[in-house]
């Protein structure tokens, strides 16, 4: 059987809730197609989430890993493309700690990229009606480092497993306290991420589309 | 018996449904409490739209008038505080006509405020999980069209009706032909119309809360 | 002799300088064509700033006034269109106050259109490669009670005085303090004040092109 | 005697200048303290560029490279973190060309770092008053194609020498037929590249700053 671990992250920043963690949890359990969906949920904490997210990985076995992070201020879901071997904390995290331009992994290479099939991900989901793009960047932190973490991993220790990042929108109640932020309804990120799971298991040689960006 | 009007707006501009309309049609006929709801769908006619939404009034005699538009690109819901007596289109409407720096209502005042509780508003949608805001401009086009036209019939002919004007973002179907885009689902703006119906339903002066903007 | 009185407004919500000031100061006391400049500094402090600005117009008896006002997270010049009888306060003013849904001017009307010739403003300044549009709002805090003020006093006690209000980015030095702010240059703030000027002075009648927008 | 390549790029997109090239090309043959400098401008041709590149860092034999491009829609100077080993044009180069999914150079590993004090610049350029913040990303086309053949070419060839990216808003006239876009004088990019220049000159080791992003 095909299994999916499907991961979201802790609140962080002030907000009571993550809207990666609502999106996954709400299919731990599940089975799409023959697919077996496993959800859990990571913390916030740069030094820790990494192995975190490999014990799980080494617990459950699964074949693909979705690991899912919440990006405040975007408006769609957003594949990453590349994980990048940098910690650069603007804020603390959930440990109260601040690394500033340290490895993820000392030693490792500069950059990972996802292997997921991100074009098929982003033409999937607007076939779905779901806004959903690819990014360049996942940032410096928390949810950079378990991209970076998850995809060393495969590289260094599990070639034949599958996965990446995605960003997801703050949810609407979120949003409230934000001025202006765009935000996600949980049953769209539900949907998304069900799109997600059932392209990534059909797609085996990600599709040539120009979503890239010139800055 | 209690009659709210809630009206919604044409598909314009390319687009093929208008979330205005959606989140109206939705709600036709159904009660709530003690409320009668029907929806009229208005065309992006500018020069027409003001005297449908006056038909529409006279026949259905409501209590409260609830207008609807497209605000694409806009993150929340958007309660407007006035309607302007000016028409200054930068695109075409579906008549194919771009009246520029016409007024709505020849000789009418230069502006109306909403005479719905739009703090009242604000604040229950907030407290619904729904983003909301107090917009300062409805734009110079069709949806301003519609608000000036039905400030002015409460004004001049129905001075015990209320009646404003809210914009909402696009539906996420609409957001994927548009980059970056912010969206908000159906059911998301078809609450917020339930909580804006409730809402002004009980409040007969509105509070006073500091929603403005510096510029 | 023509007199052009342009006014800026003192720092507030702790900025240490107002592009306003800065833009309109270089150009106090210089001649521009047969037009003497004369700038003062406004208050913000909303219930004496029109106070402030009628004294100003009583004292130089101008026959064109050009208020300025900052807009942080503006990208680009805007010409207001619009201002609106109302006060609401996000952020309390200079003198510590804070009000809420007040008239800028009991009793008086909703609105006033600018008397200025906005749309060739827009205008006259893209072909001076400075960007530039028409605003629909101008806020509901100092910057707007200015505007209202100015309209008002135009309407009721000088007929004759043209005056409008517009708004500038903040200044780079400004944006460094502000995540992700657009500025502009002292030096392109104060080549869009003489633009406006001379534009100002030879247009009798305003141009019609469609600036609008749709919300 | 220090000698430091500038490199702006030529107008792409519909544009008829291109801010990179207009903030360099005032420096070409200064000297900036003991620094000489000169200035080239690249081809917008993804398959031509790292060659240019290289052939002028062949032939002037720098000793810092600064290379700059346009980042329409950006409001700050942009300190590009990382260059990535692929190109995925959304619009044809100036060729006619839109590689997507290729490699900048086959064989060469996923990305570089900066070898530019890219804290540096941004605190320095802050205390010049000139916004500015460090890109997690140059994109996925010419720029980063440029970024990452300079970084390949130093990794492999070059060891010495120190060079990196640096985006740049579009200049007032540019913004001009771009609703709501920023932009920078260029008085102000100038100003700009002259700081970058000096910080870099005595800048031995970057400083840790928390400059990074969430997402």
């Amino acid at each position: 059987m095909t299994t999916i671990l499907l991961t979201g992250i802790d609140p962080f920043n002030g907000e009571t809730i993550n809207p990666s963690w609502e999106a996954v949890r709400a299919l731990d359990g599940e089975t799409l197609g023959s697919a077996r969906l496993v959800a859990r949920q990571l913390p916030c904490v740069i030094g820790e989430v990494g192995g975190a997210l490999v014990a799980a990985i080494e617990e459950i076995r699964p074949d693909v890993v979705l690991c899912l992070g919440q990006a405040g201020g975007r408006a769609d879901v957003t594949i990453e493309r590349v994980a990048i071997n940098i910690v650069d904390a603007r804020i603390p995290d959930n440990a109260g700690l601040q690394p500033v331009d340290e490895p993820v992994v000392a030693g490792g290479p500069a950059a990972y990229f996802s292997t997921l099939p991100i074009k098929a991900l982003v033409a999937a989901l607007h076939a779905a009606g779901i806004p959903a793009s690819v990014s360049e960047s996942a940032g410096t932190y928390n949810c950079n480092a378990i991209f970076y973490a998850l995809s060393h991993h495969i590289a260094t220790r599990r070639p034949g497993l599958r996965g990446g990042f995605i960003h997801v929108p703050f949810l609407p109640e979120q949003a409230v306290r934000h001025r202006n932020a765009p935000s996600m309804a949980r049953e769209t990120l539900i949907e998304a991420v069900r799109v997600m799971i059932a392209t990534t298991l059909i797609t085996t040689q990600d599709v040539k589309l120009g979503f890239g960006s010139e800055h």
